[in-house]
């Protein structure tokens, strides 16, 4: 006699939806709306990040952990699965490496596997362009960039669509890296120019940093009044982009208060004092309309997007949703 | 001009590896193993357990959640996904839901998917083996079972393989549940007998305690000079299986010694000041021989099996492996 044998799980199959059909699936519209969708749950309590787990695995250099939670509304269950790998460059792989896992929130049981890395990146970019849509003036002309890392160029696609931007200004630590930006831009039409940082200040309605630095860059004194602040680098302790007093200065709004205070660039002003978490809105509040976001023309508007689980899982399920509409996900069983 | 594209993933493909297949490639013998090296591993420090994620998701009365972990010796990182979902049996589906996920260590791609269910089940069972293994009498006659539910009968197997038993006893709440292990022990040839707990103590020279109970099921009292116990049951803050002047009176050892103090059966005589972490040895270091296990024929030992994502990885490690070896896996890319 055998042991037990457990029913078979999951007879509809497992969706596998990969990096090509993600690519073929999630445009910038469609991330734009999950991640603005989820925010507004998480902000309703509807949806909630389980705690992060982030790991230095003591081999490879490799940074890995785990991105998790719950959206009762969306009903999307799942983690995000990956990492850093500093080495994976010159074996001709991508240094961020993610996968996304959904499972059904009524019986656990695995529902889909999805590739991460385009994911995350169109993810990450409308994180920032949720933040423009509902805090930037309405008449932003000159959208600044800091940073020109691979990550740059989602973020500025999907900045341009949110406000009629006449020209783009950028810096980079490594000025070199700005041809990725340049190119965008002519693609796109807009005037391009490389600036210094405190000039990118002086003239930009909207300034994205997309960094990892661990020291600030933009000083609070060069930022103009009115200016929209979308700060997109700092997940992790000891990371900053900008002055603390910047964050002292400015309205402040964030995806996850928590994460915001701990890992996020708010992590500097409140570990100082100057700064506390009853200080911080979440954007979600202002998307569902219980905050009114941006009150006046000469406000600063700062947000810390710090990357939350359930953005990953947001978008994976509309991947997930298409591909299998669009039959073009396989199917497996486990 | 398309957004830049990533480096295509993974180009060995994925192994998906069902639950079928594990069934197929994971017996006793591996488990055993595979469950042995990385409770070696972990006393070595050449492995270690990531921070457990476990929630109550408000829908479906579940608790969800992950446990993941390094084994640098055996080159495994991953992390098993599931939780308990309580209303599945009434949809002819398992309430333990499980998949184990396999990353490659080198580049952080992910490498394999596996069903969970069945390799929970068997790596559970190999934790009691091997402290049976490593920590029994070798003159044990007489198992007693505590709990009579689906885990019971997989405890039951591996542990009958360790010591030439003559006899098994079994306690459990619902006693009509005992089928199970007279069943199985009926295939294996060997005498069975439903007692109370309190005779099962007097006879058994091991014992193993699986359960979900909140309360001790067995007194400190009724417990003989030279038992084995292995109480398995315990993950959870708030559960219990035995007196915790049992946990004071015996020699303890754990999988985990975190773990055994926080949700394990460590946890009561812990928390009472009765007991400190300091009392309990790594079920590896005996593994290894850097400590003797049992010292005396008389003395009491106490292995608190809490359940590790290392041994989840280890085992789908080998189903991966022999899956591969045999041809018995399918293979995807993302």
């Amino acid at each position: 006699m055998l042991a037990p044998v457990d029913p078979p799980t999951n007879k509809k199959g497992i969706s596998i939806v990969s990096e090509d059909v993600c690519q073929q699936t999630v445009g910038r519209p469609e991330a734009f709306t999950a991640v603005e969708n989820v925010f507004a749950a998480m902000a309703r309590g509807d949806a909630y990040n389980f705690p992060v787990v982030r790991e230095a695995i003591g081999h490879a250099d490799a940074l890995y952990g785990f991105k998790s939670g719950f959206d009762r509304a969306g009903m999307s269950l799942g983690v995000k699965s990956g990492g850093y790998w500093p080495g994976n460059a010159a074996k001709g792989l991508t240094n961020h490496q993610s996968t996304i896992i959904l499972f059904d929130p009524d019986t656990g049981q695995i529902k889909s596997i999805v590739g991460g890395n385009y994911l995350t990146a169109v993810r990450t970019a409308a994180s920032s362009a949720v933040s423009i849509a509902h805090l930037a003036r309405k008449d932003a002309k000159v959208l600044g960039m800091i940073g020109a890392g691979h990550q740059s160029t989602f973020q500025l696609r999907a900045a341009v669509e949110q406000r009629d931007f006449e020209k783009v200004l950028a810096w980079n630590p490594h000025p070199k890296n700005l041809v990725r930006l340049a190119t965008v831009c002519a693609e796109l039409g807009l005037p391009f120019e490389a600036v210094e940082r405190e000039q990118l200040c002086a003239e930009a309605d909207v300034i994205i940093t997309i960094t990892s630095a661990f020291e600030p860059l933009l000083r609070h004194e060069w930022i103009k009044p009115g200016t929209h602040i979308a700060c997109m680098g700092t997940d992790t302790k000891g990371k900053q982009e900008v002055d603390p007093a910047l964050l002292v200065a400015a309205t402040l709004f964030t995806d996850e208060i928590a994460q915001s205070i701990s890992i996020g660039e708010a992590q500097h002003a409140v570990a100082s004092g100057a700064l506390k978490a009853g200080d911080i809105t979440s954007l979600g509040d202002v998307i569902n309309g219980d905050h009114c976001g941006r009150s006046s023309a000469e406000e600063i508007t700062l947000f810390d997007g710090t990357g939350v689980g359930l953005q990953d899982l947001a978008v994976a399920s509309v991947a997930v949703q298409l591909a299998d509409e669009r039959k073009l996900s396989s199917k497996i069983s486990l």
